[in-house]
């Protein structure tokens, strides 16, 4: 850890979801290089399943891409934010749904070419309905789908989320793991 | 597609790799919002696997998260490039390979939430050995694993890069489904 020498580091954009460093950084190897580095606090996301197999995806428009987006629910970390908590909050918020067992399965870097950003990736089971809260900027439809048919939405390109493809993969790695 | 309307937009910072758009956006359902957008040119990842089913990474320092990072093949596409093209290039010239198959796996959004970049990542199979051809500023390290071990590399957080994990489990899926 910590083998790149900064040699100068410029703060481009302070922001509310990133900011943006433009670094100049005398790498491992002998390489110098001007580096442009997008800072996150910290996301976390989880695959809702309920006892009857099904997962639950949520659908939101998101900017960046133009669109309605299926994916599961995720969102930042607050500063300070344990990601299980974070995830036990963002599961309450976007989907209204309560877990009784929050178990993690992988946790990652999402971008480590231009992006510090980690991702703590979640499964949820024993699942009890509380009321959703969103926040003022997010309109959300909630939608429970068998992991058959959400992995043909992968197929159809209709599901195009990073991290909802890794978790239904993964789910599917544990169905054909049964006994 | 093209849901949101653009009330005002503000270009951040405009780099080598990435663009930073803070955009103020009316978008469906009534939302008014300000949205910071990454723009990226895509990105292509390559799974390559040989006859004996190992599968090839590569090792590389990675100032964003400053850690070597073990990785498939993988980097931006060249303006206008195919995704298929860039996706030759790079398996070329981080891990001297050269493919006869390679087969698209999935297209999908790495963090639609506050970036556009898109991934198209392969798997690539026949695989010839060519001199490698390295950025000016990579250092690259070249290693066959068998799927087994690269799963335990993920299960003991040692590969911790998103293209990867997705690729190895969506190769683990594909073994498990053989008659």
């Amino acid at each position: 850890m910590g083998q790149g020498r900064v040699v100068s580091s410029r703060r481009v954009y302070d922001g509310r979801v990133v900011q943006l460093d433009v670094d100049e950084v005398d790498e491992p190897g002998g390489v110098r290089a001007t580096r442009e580095v997008v800072r996150h606090q910290g996301s976390v996301a989880v695959l809702p399943v309920h006892a009857d197999g099904r997962i639950v995806l949520v659908r939101q428009y998101r900017y960046p891409v133009d669109r309605e987006v299926w994916e599961i629910p995720a969102g930042r970390r607050d500063l300070g934010e344990e990601p299980l908590e974070a995830a036990r909050r963002e599961l309450e918020e976007e989907a209204g749904l309560r877990p009784a067992h929050l178990e993690p399965l992988v946790e990652y870097d999402t971008s480590p070419g231009f992006c510090d950003e980690v991702m703590h990736l979640f499964r949820a089971t024993s699942l009890q309905s509380v009321p959703p809260r969103p926040d003022d900027d997010e309109r959300i439809e909630v939608v429970a789908f068998p992991l058959e048919v959400a992995q043909a939405m992968v197929a159809a390109g209709e599901i195009r989320d990073a991290k909802t493809i890794l978790a239904l993969t993964l789910e599917a790695v544990r169905e054909r793991s049964k006994p």
